[in-house]
């Protein structure tokens, strides 16, 4: 091996599992993919987008401020719009006894939510750090622990969201061992989570920062909940009547309010959201809402990075949110999610084995199937070749596990994506799937 | 003092000295700042931009893609046509004997290069580790390598670039303290540097890189050129006919190539560029050009960071390039920034005392003040105070060094900005700095 001058993190830092998988699709052109987490390409705001900017670029006033540098947090105007925003999502039209709660003063915005999850976690975690994680989570997060060296521990979730018997089991272990010191936070994707769909409650959310708090004297320091909602506002449990494929049919939980709504919490609440994914991905805006030391360490990282997220695109998602366009366009999305999901819960029905557990959700862009555990679904595994070699993708789920010396990685199941394919794609390839999973499981 | 769940970068990571300007600058509306780095509103391509999103967005076809997800490194197009752009820059219309160089293999898209150079000295530097930079420097640049726990040192600048004979003198006394082994690259900012304005012409790059690869056996690996290319663009001095203001006629140099140039240097140089200077800070996008195996590791940073840079931007950008608008627009710039660091020439000329020697530029957009050294410019000095009470700022040369054990910080210098201030409030905020030094001064 030749000599590298490369960093411990840059040698450390691996190749994405995510874009392999998405190189495999651009390079057969028949293939199906049910893996990517893009969003739907026919909903995508074209006509907003242009209408928006044109306003803002039809004369210097209003054209040459988004064109030129900006404030290292954010636009004033959008930060305040997405304080706004963010209240509304939390206490809908009623008025809120804590305004403090939503402060645009600790609203940030960035380069999408996963510029935020990144700098958070070079604010909060030291090399041999830890963080706890839902089992599963999202892969990308789980590349950035490895790449900044950072260990994880998987805490069990359920089809109602995190397993409060399980994080206490956790804690009390780490406590046990004196790895309590190096825990720095829980990442909890709290609604429509990826990969499982699963929305942690709102009481349970209040566990959950209870039992942090608890741990945070054998700590030495503030133990803060991570709550990524990038697909909070996908959510089309209420909108379509969506019959569920197997089983009783399923109440329809009301969106449970954020973490930040927990009483106490606000100070321990890192919250992460982004206009991405109910938006426009290419117009990759996100933002957070900290609390301090956290946000001003957070600000002043963001200004070493890129002095602040390129103010056309700030002030585009202004204009659409000012507009009322923003709203209209999530309505929208929401019906289109809410289509497509039904496609998907009718041809796994109809084509996937009875002995496959499928996880539904009322939002977001998956379905979690967990197939017998015997089973395994990974990139080797004969299900995923077999799949490949029939033009589908899915997502193995092993890749959504942390290394965890506590337990093995579970490798039985896959994420199913039903948000960038046609109905069509759909259907065909989830029969695909069914087809090749019949093969394995009768 | 409260426990903090702070990492060490977390705790490292000060305010920037520019944001506190900046904040000055804007709680005192009568204030005339040569501070900032902005460029002129009043040149920014509204027009371009508004035709340009209007194209991609008057169909779905061009439109989708625009707002969706795209590749982590960045959008084919813009790679090739950063490529090419790139070959054009270092070549004119001169055909390339090794068109390898500028090959968009090695092109990364990235968030402003400001995004890029941080992401290149995670690749490179662990903490502890030491990078050479220009005597004066790029102050967030500085607080980067500070924030990350990356050692400095200093080499001396002079009018026509980086002093050769000091660089070897430090890798020398580096290689005897066995620093070297830390040495990962020097840091050049090769054209109209900031703060100085000064350009490395070509022959002083070649020395560099066969300097610094003479000492890479003692280091044990590479080290690099960290090429910043950021004001390339930004060169007036082919088309104004600027007038001296001091001493002889001065000929104005050809615009030296790249370093990626200098023969057997490309797989040492990392080429970081940018057009948001030339085009539009508010719809940031940077580039670069990198050897392996630092393109792969900052590619799979990028993924984690943000999986690439907002895809509207990209094609924003591929579009005024592709349609010529772009170099137009170039044109423009440069000629205005040429008007207008004349207009502060002259002013220079007839408001501040003989003693100060001024570094005029053909290009960026700063001059380089030094005051006799013995009167300091600092942000507590009598001189940047009273600047500060008749309304009037400007950058202190001593956020510009390094902390270098080896030197005491020069403190006797200033950063002159004619890029965002207006012709008038140029001329009068040179007047009223004028007015001060003569106080001093005189």
């Amino acid at each position: 091996m030749k000599p590298s001058a490369l960093s411990a993190l840059g040698r450390r830092t691996g190749p994405p599992p995510i874009s392999w998988l998405m190189q495999t699709a651009l390079s057969r052109p028949k293939l199906i993919s049910l893996a990517a987490g893009f969003t739907d390409n026919s909903t995508l705001p074209v006509k907003i987008s242009r209408h928006v900017l044109n306003q803002i670029l039809c004369s210097p006033k209003t054209g040459q401020p988004a064109l030129q540098y900006g404030i290292t947090a954010g636009e004033t105007n959008l930060r305040q719009l997405t304080a706004r925003h963010l209240q509304k999502l939390d206490l809908g039209g009623t008025p809120c006894r804590r305004p403090q709660i939503h402060s645009p003063e600790h609203v940030i915005i960035t380069g999408g939510s996963q510029q935020l999850l990144y700098m958070t976690l070079e604010a909060l975690c030291d090399e041999g750090d830890l963080v706890l994680v839902e089992d599963p989570t999202y892969f990308v997060f789980l590349s950035i622990l490895q790449s900044r060296g950072i260990r994880a521990r998987g805490v069990r979730l359920e089809r109602d969201g995190l397993d409060l018997a399980h994080l206490k089991t956790v804690l009390e272990r780490l406590n046990k061992s004196g790895g309590i010191r190096r825990v720095k936070a829980l990442y909890l994707i709290s609604y429509f989570q990826n990969p499982t769909g699963v929305t942690t409650g709102f009481d349970k959310k209040r566990g959950i920062v209870k039992l942090l708090k608890k741990f945070e004297r054998a700590a030495g320091h503030p133990i803060y909940l991570i709550e990524d909602a990038a697909y909070r506002e996908l959510c089309f449990s209420g909108r379509a009547d969506l019959p569920v494929s197997r089983g009783a049919r399923q109440r329809v939980p009301t969106i449970p309010p954020s973490a930040l709504m927990v009483p106490g919490a606000v100070d321990r609440v890192i919250y992460t959201g982004t206009y991405s994914k109910p938006y426009a991905p290419g117009a990759r805006v996100g933002f957070g809402l900290l609390p301090e030391p956290l946000f001003t360490t957070v600000q002043r990282i963001k200004g070493n990075h890129d002095f602040g997220t390129a103010n056309l695109l700030q002030q585009l998602l202004a204009g659409a949110l000012q507009t009322g366009l923003y709203d209209q366009h999530v309505a929208k999305i929401e019906r289109r999610y809410g289509q497509k999901a039904q496609v998907m819960k009718q041809a796994l029905a109809e084509h996937f084995p009875p002995n496959v557990e499928i996880w539904e959700s009322g939002g977001g862009l998956y379905f979690w199937a967990r197939l017998p555990k015997n089973v395994p679904t990974g990139v080797k595994s004969k299900v995923f070749q077999t799949a490949l070699k029939n033009d589908v993708l899915y997502v193995p789920g092993e890749l959504c596990y942390a290394d965890d010396p506590a337990r093995e990685k579970p490798d039985h199941e896959m994420r199913l994506s039903f948000g960038s394919a046609s109905e069509k794609d759909i259907r065909e390839g989830i029969k695909r799937l069914g087809a090749v999973l019949r093969k394995f499981l009768l």
